[in-house]
């Protein structure tokens, strides 16, 4: 149901011959209105791809009408020809439908470093242009957009009064993509403004796409893109808007946690009793990229010394004397020091909960990371990604 | 040569039992004077162990007469109990010696949020305070210090005027601990006050054993102790004591890389052409924290797009398309996007070089790391550490 669910979506993924695999790899989403409000969040490096350059000004307008997406090359670090691809390949887009380059999205994934074969991309512009469609079009999108995802991440979500929210995507984290990127494109029949939809997809990514960190490195493509059709004619209130669309940001980072690079834990680092919301993400991302711990968690060991550690490294509000700590809910550290028998913690299971007390507050933040494997370096050492 | 080679110090390295293989594991370094001046730099983790909190007030007063370290538990997170073992072990040294707590440093290193085994270890200082000697005993003080370290780390230089300074450490790194902890204690007989060792201490250790960086983990038991006796009557000059400081730290920092767990590659991440030596440092940082880099440089993969993407995470001043970057002397990036060819680098040797010029000034800074191993997730997985 991906990226058309939503009525007034059309959307296609081809085989353009950017992978070596032969697999699809172009993706074309378009926005056939009558809105084309739109909205989107980009990766924080300062060193950004050719397509992050073109998207963020296309946003800016807040309104986009066709978002084309490769596998296969992330076209970062390609300088002024790597952005002349991008614009050429924006212009077929726009060529295809009718329409200026201006308000049409682009999104690449892949090796860093590399420039895009435009010989064989632009035909695959033309290919998928042809083939956009409601039915299929959304899946094979999705499908198109992986590089080492094993399945494609999709979800949809339906509100009162019969809007829609779909979407899709690919990568292991906003802020923590293995190879190369984080994409995601979430579509909506809903009828809001570019403000509002801006508001509610930072609202909706910050607490959950913002907060996976696989492995804390950040990407030079991460992108995700809001579009509103306005096809049903409803106007949602916003906060219940930004509730449902949270819910499906929720999904689909569940998604890329369980399908990140040789992981076999899913880690949610729970982090309460925080004096600011901001400090407990900060101390959540702390512990999420603390490699001993992630070593520790793979080994089923529930080493809390590590969490402490980790912690310890912040600015956050707390003593050391009153922090504790729970592995999957056994507080086996308690003010600071040894707790209760850590004997009694079963890292078995797959998802593993790290709860963190910071005794200094009300709030509370979550992070997800994954452990870190024999599996993760040898995907990442093994051939060039 | 180690803690004994300056005049005026004797050490011992004993089996106290705190280890279940029965290696040495309690090392006492013992000042005999006339000077007892001495400085100390601490783990910036806000999480500090029982040691830590203790040595911190003893250099405070710029005085110490010996240094007691056990490995086989690093007395953290262990509460006022844990505080209490530190005193008594203190304390024990002090009757032995025939003096007070005050003057003696304590320094730990194992497993976070165990007690000592304080009935073995107490034994110990009695039987290490019997051994003390200037000949065997720097070396046997070395060796109890290890841990996951597979040789003992000793190093020691000559001054102008016949001084010496002598040092022994333990541990993966300053800033990046893998089994722990990184401690250290250097000697000298070269009579200087409290003040003028503090800074020099702390120049030293900011530019080697600081920026070694093996996996981005902080301890909460890092210690560096320099200790003067003063024996030989020399003054040297504060800037000529500095450098030979300098130097040895930087040796003792070398063997530390070398010996990190699981690393098959020692890999110098030099920042060249930043607006400032801190942001040298910190863009290093980045380079050497990247896991995905890392596993590249493991893999013998020159992939620079992973320097540039850890490089545009950090507010380092820089512009995107004039960063240049070579691996082993190849510039494989220029101006941001691709330089030379990248199949000219040869990364077979275990000593890597990754150069980053910032283009943005006349400031350099070097950041040592390793590659990230399959053995090392192993280490660090296969058992509590």
């Amino acid at each position: 149901m991906s990226v058309t669910a939503p009525q007034g979506f059309r959307a296609a993924g081809v085989v353009a011959g950017l992978k070596d695999s032969g697999a699809r790899d172009l993706a074309l989403v378009v926005n056939d209105g009558p809105s084309r409000a739109a909205a989107g969040v980009f990766t924080a490096n300062r060193v950004k791809a050719a397509p992050v350059l073109w998207t963020e000004q296309v946003v800016q307008g807040g309104r986009v009408h066709a978002v084309v997406l490769n596998s296969g090359g992330a076209n970062a670090c390609t300088g002024a020809p790597g952005f002349q691809d991008t614009h050429a390949t924006a212009e077929k887009v726009a060529a295809a439908l009718g329409d200026s380059a201006g308000e049409v999205a682009v999104c690449s994934t892949g090796l860093i470093g590399v420039r895009l074969p435009m010989d064989r991309l632009l035909p695959g512009v033309d290919a998928a242009a042809a083939e956009l469609s409601r039915g299929d079009g959304g899946l094979a999108a999705a499908d198109a957009i992986r590089t080492t995802d094993t399945v494609a991440k999709i979800a949809f979500r339906q509100g009162e009064g019969g809007y829609r929210i779909g979407g899709m995507a690919k990568g292991a984290g906003m802020l923590a993509p293995s190879l190369a990127t984080m994409l995601c494109v979430i579509t909506t029949d809903a009828d809001l403004d570019a403000a509002a939809l801006d508001r509610a997809l930072r609202a909706a990514t910050g607490v959950t796409l913002d907060r996976l960190d696989s492995d804390g490195c950040m990407s030079t493509n991460d992108t995700v893109l809001l579009l509103a059709s306005g096809a049903t004619g409803v106007t949602p209130g916003e906060a219940e808007f930004t509730a449902l669309l949270t819910d499906l940001c929720q999904d689909l980072t569940r998604q890329l946690l369980v399908d990140a690079e040789g992981a076999s834990k899913a880690i949610a680092i729970e982090v309460v009793g925080a004096a600011s919301e901001a400090d407990a993400v900060t101390a959540g991302r702390a512990v999420a990229r603390n490699n001993l711990l992630k070593c520790a968690i793979h080994g089923e060991d529930p080493n809390w010394g590590r969490v402490l550690s980790a912690v310890g490294t912040t600015d956050a509000v707390f003593e050391p004397d009153q922090l504790n700590v729970a592995v999957n809910g056994v507080w086996v550290c308690r003010g600071g020091a040894v707790g209760d028998d850590r004997d009694k913690v079963d890292l078995r299971p797959r998802d593993v909960t790290i709860t963190v007390d910071l005794s200094a507050g009300p709030h509370s933040a979550t992070v997800w990371t994954t452990d870190l494997t024999a599996a993760y370096v040898h995907e990442n050492s093994a051939y060039s990604t």
